[in-house]
């Protein structure tokens, strides 16, 4: 049985468990928190961050989120999520680093950094300026997804890919903190509320991080 | 012909001419600086960032360094190297991000900041201190090399990879900006000391950025 080291809130492992759950591979979740700096956790990977698949039984290790999402991609035929031409296959990396790099960079990061990482490791209150900051990045890509969706039916085009499923793990952890003001979003709002529902993704918005509670509409596939 | 947007020290177009240099693909290279901000740049990559590639002729576009080299790895057989079992290309996919990702946040992109885009951009003075930060980091990374070089050939295992092309082309740029203490790493050196001599990579340590000369020994395979 694969292990899965990740936190409730980490959007990398979201995108891993999405696909996984796409293509029925098991796997065990074990907690971690990349914040506590475990000695034993940066022996396994020296950068330090979730996800991290190991399955023991094989001696295999996989770090790396789309180093893992390549693996599952290339070992397992049901549900393929990166198709098409080369090209099309270009496009949907394209928008998972997009949306790993620089929705993570804009939007995830600065919103886990305020609203979990200061309550959990520092005490902390949130910089509100931050918070205005990564919330108004948030409405920039919104309008990106809602221009992407106006003219293709998923993300990277006619079929669910994973450029999808990395935007709705971004996205849903951005929403779990707050972050999200979908009002005016019709095409993200009707492709998110279609993630909402799907059997690969409600797992994981059933899911709490302690100390810290999502929206009353966060799971609501009607919001 | 491919048209391929770079800038002469970007450590992620050296990546891909790399690859493209290994394959013998053909490709005409088009200036661009992304700190310049151009619109019609922005317009084909909305992350602003080279390397992009433009086939107009067949209306292709590609965007994302590991996208790109995923496509050619993809479309061309000559010279594989994103090689071997799924768990060996999950280990030099790793290492790719490793580079692209760490490496640049803690060595390359500081040193380009305070190196290049501080002298072109502000014409301002580096800030010494981010320098000395930088150039610590990068013996720490040098460090790894030496720890992963100790029991492989290559960076990912028995065969050059794309790791290695991740590796040179980071390593090169902060090579040329100064920011490399070589003493003391004795497998990282005689790793890289071949990559010099290699007909890729040869013609990369050839250029030279306007206004900022690299160290005498910059591309001297015996340094």
């Amino acid at each position: 049985m694969w292990q899965l080291y990740h936190f409730t809130l980490c959007p990398f492992t979201r995108k891993v468990r999405a696909l996984l759950n796409e293509k029925d591979v098991g796997y065990e979740l074990v907690p971690e928190e990349p914040w506590a700096r475990r000695d034993e956790f940066f022996d396994m990977n020296p950068a330090g961050q979730t996800p991290v698949m190991a399955d023991p039984t094989r001696n295999i290790l996989l770090i790396d989120s789309m180093a893992i999402a390549e693996y599952f991609e290339e070992t397992v035929d049901k549900a393929q999520m990166i198709n098409g031409t080369a090209a099309n296959r270009a496009e949907i990396r394209r928008l998972v680093t997009w949306f790993d790099a620089h929705f993570y960079r804009d939007v995830t990061g600065p919103l886990l950094q305020e609203r979990m990482i200061k309550r959990l490791v520092h005490r902390a209150s949130p910089d509100a300026s931050r918070l205005r900051e990564a919330m108004k990045s948030a409405i920039g890509h919104l309008d990106y997804i809602d221009f992407l969706l106006d003219h293709r039916k998923w993300m990277a085009g006619a079929t669910i890919s994973l450029a999808d499923l990395a935007a709705a793990a971004q996205i849903s952890v951005a929403d779990y903190l707050g972050g999200i003001d979908w009002s005016g979003h019709t095409h993200a709002k009707a492709w998110y509320s279609a993630f909402k529902s799907r059997r690969s993704f409600r797992p994981l918005l059933a899911e709490r991080m302690r100390g810290i509670e999502p929206p009353s509409y966060y799971e609501n596939p009607d919001f």
